[in-house]
């Protein structure tokens, strides 16, 4: 299952900014679909037939000759300044592509990017070119020796890795004692002949239960030369952590777990590598950050205990090990380092997403969410840090709904009543599939504020059901039960799509146990939830909700929608920072031992408060 | 060739003292039979026919009943204090015996002994048992956690390697939550189940060109549980060190340098293992000294550089690496350990024979020598030293002499001439079949006592010839040239045995090389051989030649023998007192980084005092 773009004869690289992908796409292909390749959904209202000039992107290279379309659609100046149609100009040489915020949809299918806070580049890798003086009779030192004592006379105290020293003799005379020493840690972990010291790179993971992203950094500018994302192949083996713990149980079961992992992350790696054209030879540190349970997998190591009361996980700390020790494809003297983790069912990527969000430097309460099948909930600020984890269930995510699916093309994504009137969204525009958790939250939201949901969730009908005629209309009753229309084929549907009492019922659920969990770390904690100097919103669901939605239904506390920030895949950008500045290794491990986790479900509050939390405010 | 002795059904296990050696034999064997399995060789004049009564041993335990020939060969006091005849005396369960030094030959074939300087039992490795509280829902600690903090509270800073965590829910939960941790520098490597903290063993390695001697040593109490040897199996690509250097550079060749010394290594542990009913699980440590090639193959080091000018090895300094990297098989997270060398041609054997003969604290000026086919020679104090390696040549170990042989039954060991008759010993004494090293060397030196040599090395023949009739018939001169004759059948050789001016000449190759390396190193040092406070002879060549003759023939300068000492097997010694007090590397690496190696081939007087010290005095 290798689909890693490779260069070929004919082949065109492409670069994409601000966000940074690279592919390589035949020559002649149009910028769309060169986007599609590098997972980016452009605006294309006209569905790419060059008749809406929706899709406009700029060439920071020089761009193709205008396509009579494009000579139409767009000014003089435009063109002049490298503005071109993505679903017209055709892609003849290497580019660089600047997508604007409005050309580019929201991605519907992973968040590649959360936020960044100020870091300073201090990677745990370094590179040290150095030019040695040749061995003679009167300086028959050692290799080693050589090697060390000129790294000392250049300020740097290292010993030669055993690792290193297997190549070591090969390297300098071939470097013609020109050499450069790969530095890690207080050791020399190899030496690469000639001065490579400007090719020094990292990779940093955010595995998740579904997806895994990873990013390649360059260790000596910080930028991000590449993103790629994977579905966890893990998938096969179950779609939630228990049930992958109890396969791990099974004979060989953790063995095909952890293949699955590295081979997805060696596949991620590769393409990385061809998208920015850094050889895998060249990345000497992968940093990972994932829930408790995806850690032990990635490490081998059984999470059996974490299943079972008490809970336990068998390790908390960060990891570091050879990357080869895993069979992670980068330098063969490369490290992988997996985050701290707080407790069983609270990650190193809650810990990554406390680093990235600077828990440990702000004095403002901050309550930060990262909303998947299990919310991850963390309270608090620099003096003090709750935590919890609580079972939303796959709702948000589409599943266990009528008409739910992922979001993806075709899901119904915004849903809102004006006037009277139901308007929809769907993600790339196209005709109507069904519902993603964001459209689920929105549709509930607007039927609660038309008075058709009432505060306990009931779907009111017949009698009961208010709102205009042309509302009233679309609830009915069938099969499924009382249910509302958010599409027919009549409207342009793929097929009727309703929303069903017992899909209310879903979300209430879910959003019930992520409220419960804020109400009790509140509680905990000793305050309310007017004390909140803000909330943050993480991870693609978190970051795609529609904040004053997710109020109305009450996934969170009435708060101002100003005090919440969407803040994107905040667990991926923490383990990046770590790979950037290694000093927040300490950071993430004070984090990770300070946050206190609160055990919801042994709490005698929890039923009560949960039942309470099933209510529309 | 898994020659490995196990246990088995009618077999008995009889330990050797105070050699430590144990074996498996058949139930009945005999303890001269046994003491063969074990390597030892026991003076048998009679041929073990129960006859002689010179084989005598001391059961520790308790004896089996007395032989017809020992109630007629031994008293009743003898039989009473549990003394027997060895090849009478039949083995009918596990038994100790004590083998007095006059029973015993030489040993012939490895000197397993050397000297012992006092040290403190601080091994690298170390074992802490712990009862750890269970978890429960009030301390959902890691595993991990649990673990560092009750090593904490003992008193012990560690951190878990990762190695030790794919195991440490397993072995937690399966010793009812006592273990026991493993710690080496630092780190906890290993957690076993239950209390196993008395089972602490490590092993030590002489890594000879032609031998390799294992020791296994408890780590508990410091005693040297078992010892075992064999033929470096690397000399089937290769004699000397320069043959297998060139093997090493073709394709695949260091890898079959590699495995053949670590399969090796495997046989000599398994037996060990096996002889002391230590399971090489709980062997945690292997310490390795040899020549810098030697370690360099160990390591799967290319040491392509030492064999060219200038001479250079990859690595001087100590390299640790898990055990499991190189394929020994010890425990899983056991670690190896090669000691430092000095230089391409002094290695990690003579800076362990330094440590071993305490070097770093002597305030005395002392010459050691370590003889073999190259000659390590160290001169100095703790202030000061001076090392060289010089190409003897194989003329010691019996080779490129006429009948020369390597020491083994049949050879000539020693000779003598006394009121003008000559007289010899062969080893186990049997029927000559040629002359070792030791016998050489006593043969040129009785000659030129008996004016039969002069002191240019010439065999004088004819009119000049001097001596006795009876030694005058001795000399002739046929193909070979002129020849003196050791042994002819009719004196009950095995064939006629005689030595030749060619012989004499290689002989004084070989003590030239060393010569003049001692004669350089003084001169270096600005000291003359009169301020020699000691002269020691180390290895197994050192350890059996008689120093009259070495002092005769000119090996050594003219000091009074009783400035000589021999300390066997000086390098094992160095090996194995790392193992048992790890503090004694750091004096190791200032030994290796404090002796300067003097490059004799390139200083412009060697060819002068080489040609010097072919003469005898």
């Amino acid at each position: 299952m290798d689909s890693t773009p490779k260069p070929a004869h004919g082949f065109i690289k492409v670069r994409f900014q601000p966000t940074g992908q690279a592919v390589f796409v035949p020559s002649g292909e149009t910028v769309l679909a060169a986007a599609g390749e590098a997972g980016l959904e452009l605006h294309t209202p006209c569905g790419g037939r060059g008749t809406c000039g929706s899709c406009r992107v700029v060439f920071a290279s020089t761009p193709p000759d205008p396509t009579p379309d494009e000579l139409t659609l767009l000014s003089k100046a435009e063109l002049a300044s490298g503005l071109r149609l993505a679903c017209r100009a055709p892609l003849l040489k290497d580019s660089t592509i600047d997508v604007p915020p409005s050309t580019l949809r929201k991605d519907s299918k992973f968040l590649l990017h959360g936020i960044m806070r100020n870091v300073e580049l201090a990677p745990a890798v370094s590179k040290v070119a150095l030019a040695l003086p040749p061995p003679s009779l009167e300086d028959q030192r050692s290799d080693a020796d050589r090697l060390v004592g000129a790294l000392s006379a250049a300020g740097v105290a290292a010993e030669a890795d055993p690792g290193a020293l297997l190549t070591l003799p090969s390297s300098l005379r071939e470097g013609a004692f020109t050499v450069t020493a790969v530095v890690h840690g207080g050791r020399v972990t190899a030496v690469e002949p000639g001065d490579t010291s400007d090719e020094l790179y990292a990779v940093a993971f955010d595995i998740g239960t579904t997806t895994v992203v990873g990013m390649l950094l360059n260790l000596r500018t910080g930028a991000e030369c590449a993103v790629a994302a994977r579905t966890n192949p893990q998938v096969s083996y179950g779609d939630d952590v228990v049930s992958r713990i109890g396969f791990a149980a099974l004979d060989g079961g953790l063995t095909k777990l952890q293949s699955a992992i590295v081979s997805c992350i060696n596949d991620i790696i590769a393409e990385l590598s061809a998208a920015a054209s850094v050889p895998p030879e060249r990345i000497y540190q992968a940093v990972f950050c994932g829930n408790t349970s995806m850690n032990h997998f990635l490490l081998g190591i059984d999470p059996a205990y974490v299943a079972q009361a008490p809970y336990v996980a068998a390790v908390r700390a960060a990891v570091e090990v050879p990357a080869g020790a895993l069979g992670i494809r980068v330098a063969r003297a490369g490290r992988a380092l997996t985050l701290p983790n707080v407790a069983g069912f609270v990650g190193s990527d809650t810990v990554a997403m406390m680093l990235a969000a600077d828990y440990a430097h702000s004095d403002k309460l901050r309550l930060a969410i990262d909303i998947g099948t299990n919310g991850e909930i963390v309270l608090g600020n620099r003096k003090r840090l709750l935590c919890a984890s609580t079972a939303a269930g796959p709702a948000f995510e589409g599943a266990r709904i009528r008409h739910g699916m992922r979001a993806a093309s075709g899901a119904i994504e915004s849903v809102s009543i004006a006037d009277g009137r139901l308007k929809i969204e769907t993600i790339n525009g196209g005709a109507p599939v069904g519902i993603c958790g964001t459209g689920l939250i929105d549709a509930v939201a607007a039927l609660l504020d038309a008075g058709l949901v009432d505060s306990t969730g009931r779907l009111l009908t017949g009698e009961d059901a208010a709102g205009t005629p042309e509302l009233k209309k679309r609830i009915s009753e069938n099969d499924f039960g009382p249910h509302f229309v958010l599409a027919t084929v009549e409207e342009g549907a793929a097929r009727t799509v309703f929303l069903t009492q017992r899909d209310i019922r879903e979300l209430q659920l879910a959003k019930a146990a992520i409220r419960a969990g804020i109400t009790i770390l509140l509680k905990e904690f000793g305050v309310g939830w007017q004390d909140l100097d803000e909330v943050l919103l993480a991870g693609a669901f978190g970051n795609y909700i529609k904040k004053e939605s997710a109020l109305r239904v009450g996934l969170l506390p009435p708060l101002p929608p100003d005090k919440i920030t969407q803040i994107g895949n905040a667990a991926g950008t923490g383990a990046k920072i770590v790979a950037l500045d290694s000093r927040l290794l300490a950071e993430a491990d004070a984090l990770s031992l300070a946050a206190r986790y609160v055990e919801l479900a042994g709490r005698a509050d929890f039923q009560h408060i949960f039942a309470e939390s099933m209510l529309f405010e």
